[in-house]
């Protein structure tokens, strides 16, 4: 995640018009020689190897987190107790009572903030919004929406270590419900309003793995798959479903919604399409189209290239931080906010929650966000 | 109903080497004006408008059951009872309280019987189970599988009523739980064996509509949408959903199951195409692969066109019928029997009744199926 | 061929309110026991092994002729000079001199006469003749097609035999040119209008077979690939291609058609489907939409299944032979005529012409069809 | 183009372990402003406004071209004279007569070189290239490719002018021809070998326009339309396709190649899937795989992200740019060199030529290309 948020630092200056120019000040890790590396090539001015060094340098307006889920609410409470900017890898917390700390930090400090739920800066998604938000769609009946990968199926795969994080409840907080199934709560909030209730169920399918801290076979403790029904505040359905036990698929985020005149559909795998079908059309030529998102008029492309020519992944970072930027310059923070990022905390407990209950479980309300307010002139990260 | 059963009977003898020639010998239904003109299309010898009449035909030993859902139980009961074959339109019973009449029914007389739950004879689903059953998927972790509509969204459509009992609880004993979700609880538990627990929610949409027999708004019985997460007897987690509020689906019955090695999808709108993923292909070259199911060697495809050319809907139930007449000469019945039919309905019957408790509700599990013995010596219809 | 006819002949009926009752009076071909088995399936009344006595038999009224092409012209030629109604296998003749000729003989006789060109037939393919005849396309600027398959890409494979006359120059005429590019020719003309002018190439890989009635190998005549291009009158430009040495495609007939304000595209793989493109549409939705074309206002479908169940490749024979008898009660021949296939066969003519020339060649234009004039009373096969 | 160059002289370093480190010392336009704003936004260190200038500089190495048409030939002829690097966007000419002087500028003074077909650098093209070469499709049958827009249209756009000069045949050279059938040329011939020959038809849709520079309505010398059948050096068949006429399609290149054992599809709009179809797959499973190419061991991919996470459209250019530079420091060319883009010129030139004779031309075969010599010791843009 480093790299994706270094690129986006460097690149949004050169292909969106931002207030503030980034300019790159320092990199913080543990390993010293590895953030080094890491800001050599990326072009940082100087290294940490202690985040509390580079919150209590007065140099920087902005801390960005992308470091482990264990590690979210120190730094950022700290961050915005030292008056900076905060940018948070999702998900927040790795549980809503770490968020609420977080939420009140930053909401107290009035600095403007955002959680990196990156897929609501796909162009398609956001397109998805705006016909929401047009009334295209009409009265919604349906959402559903999956997070589908395969990577850890083999029993070979030890928990904790590198690049293997995700696998250690202790660090992550949880499996697939905080890591995968939280971007599809996010994106479904802001598509579709708040969860009312839910009940969900969960299963690890492999129960021991080598714990590469102690070198010993243990239990794990994460969720290796995690599905859920629920009901929104304005009346529709939803199933949501995440795992990384669904072989063949690698990371097929997919969502689709249904609506009394309209439907939507997305998914990552084929990011810059959009799939609609709109029940108005001539009857006998109704059908699903696959609009390819690469028109100057389509959300975020006009930056980009000539039709037909398709944006990756990473661009989506690009744009939350073009818009980071904007919102700050006005004392304002950029959606999802931590509030957001916490409201999607409250789903992702009482999944996991009713997960052991095997009951219903109404979620958490997150009331209304205070505007940010004014922070320092000039953003450098 | 009664053109894609009148099919099956015609066509059947002309493509597949069958042990019977069934013979049209007679049709039923309550208006004589449109049983004979329906007799005259296809061929029917003759008609009855009652029928018991039917039943008590020493000339009939097959009776195909095509009518409303309360009409499935006492028909059967009877024709059973008078020794004949019986055949019925899915879901067996409006609950599995009728259902188990019917098995007594069938297994007392041991009468060859089956359930017109005709996506098992897809060729591409045939292609699955046999995949699962040579264990080419190896241990399965997931299952899902929806049949989304879109037909009654108008709040104009009256419950009951020419080719709209459906939406008449006291006919259909459910909504889209028996009529739709059925269709795919039956298919997953041949591919992947028995369900052991359910949670489930339902909704009605629209509460109220005119209803044709009385001329009045009445309050809306049946499940508009239907959904289910569960845990199957193997471990595997598996969701289900069925609405007729997803608009911009016709029939979409799609289903996927993802083992250890291997993944397959399918979907009824392409019914000719099966998707398949398999891990053990050579790394850089994994992907799903879309098979076109019209090769000589695919289930039932010698007996069709050559490869590349599709067949339709209809085919199901002609590769069914063609089924039962085979076992119907061994004195053996055709799956799904009557027996699988109770199991389904078993399970449709734990959904419903999860939606109104909100906990997880354990499956009854049915009887092993009585081996049925020999009838009568020549099929006729 | 015999069985998709003899199919139609059966299935009209049932599912059509035809002018006439077909009654399949006799099926001929060489092999007494294959043809006694062949009627006795499909309920043939009688047989015989010389076409030339069931042309000289009273009570027949339509002879079909789905034999290989070295017999079209001279059965056509007898057939019509009988008074009888004629369906001829496509191609029509081997070339366009053979064409001529049964072209003569039918409008002399005035009989009712079809050719199989099948594919005008399918539905989707249908409502993109509606949709240009509607104006909706504008200016046409392109149309492309293809027929790839990949049955002969074995050395092993004999030329001539059973099944495999097509690869027999002396029965089949032509390779791939007059059985699969035809087929592309017929729909283009019918959609786009005439050929103007055209220049082709033709590739036999394989060069030497065993031919089965000499036992010896011997040099393969037909052509294995053939591609074109060519201007139609209206000023739209086209590439057409077939073979039978594409790996991976086994009956993949495509066709688009680009004009200035709309677009379509088909393929046979997936017959039940129509991809349409507006640009008139909303420019932000624009997209190729996926038109399943299985809805009542659909071409033919009110005949068929409810929304969402497609149809197979049989349905396009039972569509024209509907379509047939009803032109028929009105003496006329059913689209596409003897006349039509005619004017395919001058085409395909050109193009192996110019594969030899290496210039661009002129086509022959067909004369515009005399209409047919009465004929019997009762049309029976 | 001069976007997407610069995004790759910055980016490349970030993800590429390269033997330079580019610095992006100056930027040259005629327009002063616009150049100013230009260096501004990507960091360019200075700017020249007139390109012997900056040819004339000595902290410069490598001098790209990503200027219209009409200027690469005198650039590339002084720059390779001044003993620079060149890397220039396609085509290389206006014609090969331009482009022979420009092979014979680079060679002599042994400059390393490279043309921009950026689509040799997709990685799912790559992965066929390494299939070929793998010998996975065996004797190659078929290759056929094209690209599709539908950009022009409209009658009211200007010929020449901004954005608009590739409808200049003055600055063009060509229309489609060299702007988009180039592309499909390069690639097919660095996957499939020379052409020996060809057959082509031209067409100019709407004959006069407006010039931006004159003002007046003028005849359109471009070709709106490009169409070739052709004959590679391996005894293959190909078509070819070029036209900005095809309502619905954005730059929909696409290309297919069936050999004796596998096939391979690709196309620009999913630029990040390859199609693949493998007769040695077990039969009944046979399909077209669907492989998303975006795993670690995926041609360049890990570079990139983690499996399932696309990449886009700019991507190519940093890969190619990448391989420049890692040529460069060995004294090597990068492909496609000069004298490969020569060779796709000659083709281009044979195209345009069949398209007035009517005939089969033959192509002008390149000769084999000199192996460059050491440049300077250090790479700066």
């Amino acid at each position: 995640m480093g790299r994706t948020h270094s690129n986006a630092f460097l690149q949004t200056p050169r292909y969106f018009d931002v207030p503030y120019e980034p300019v790159l000040k320092a990199v913080c890790a543990r390993n010293a020689d590895r953030v080094k590396s890491f800001a050599a090539n990326w072009g940082y001015e100087s290294i940490e190897t202690d985040w509390r060094a580079l919150v209590a340098r007065k140099d920087i307006d902005l801390i960005d987190i992308a470091s482990p889920n264990d590690t979210h609410a120190e730094i950022a409470v700290a961050a915005a107790g030292a008056g900076k900017m905060v940018s948070c890898e999702k998900p927040l917390g790795r549980n809503a009572a770490e968020a609420e700390q977080m939420v009140e930090a930053v909401e107290t400090a009035r600095v403007p903030n955002t959680v990196w739920y990156n897929y609501r800066r796909v162009p398609a998604v956001v397109m998805i919004k705006e016909l929401i938000d047009q009334g295209k769609l009409g009265r919604i009946f349906h959402y559903r929406a999956q997070f589908l990968q395969d990577w850890t199926i083999s029993q070979d795969l030890p928990q904790g270590g590198e690049g293997l994080w995700r696998l250690d409840v202790g660090v992550a907080g949880s499996g697939v419900t905080g890591d995968l199934l939280a971007h599809c709560i996010d994106t479904a909030m802001w598509l579709n309003g708040s969860i009312a209730e839910l009940t969900a169920m969960t299963e690890t399918f492999i129960k021991e793995r080598k714990h590469t801290l102690t070198g010993k076979v243990e239990p794990v403790g994460i969720d290796d798959a995690s599905a859920v029904l629920c009901r929104f505040q304005n009346g529709s359905l939803a199933l949501f479903e995440a795992t990384r036990y669904a072989r063949g698929h690698k990371a097929l985020y997919t969502l689709e919604i249904n609506g009394e005149h309209a439907s939507a559909r997305w998914d990552l795998h084929d990011l810059h399409r959009l799939q609609w079908f709109d029940h108005r059309d001539e009857g006998k030529l109704r059908g699903w189209r696959s609009i390819h998102v690469t028109d100057g008029d389509h959300p975020y492309m006009k930056h980009w290239w000539v039709p037909g020519l398709q944006i990756g992944y990473e661009h989506t970072f690009i744009h939350q931080f073009a818009d980071f930027l904007s919102a700050a310059a006005g004392n304002q923070s950029a959606s999802p906010t931590f509030r957001d990022g916490l409201a999607t905390d409250y789903v992702t407990d009482a999944i996991l929650k009713s997960a052991k209950t095997g009951r219903w479980e109404r979620v958490t309300a997150s009331a209304t966000a205070t505007a940010v307010k004014a922070v320092g002139q000039q953003a450098t990260v």
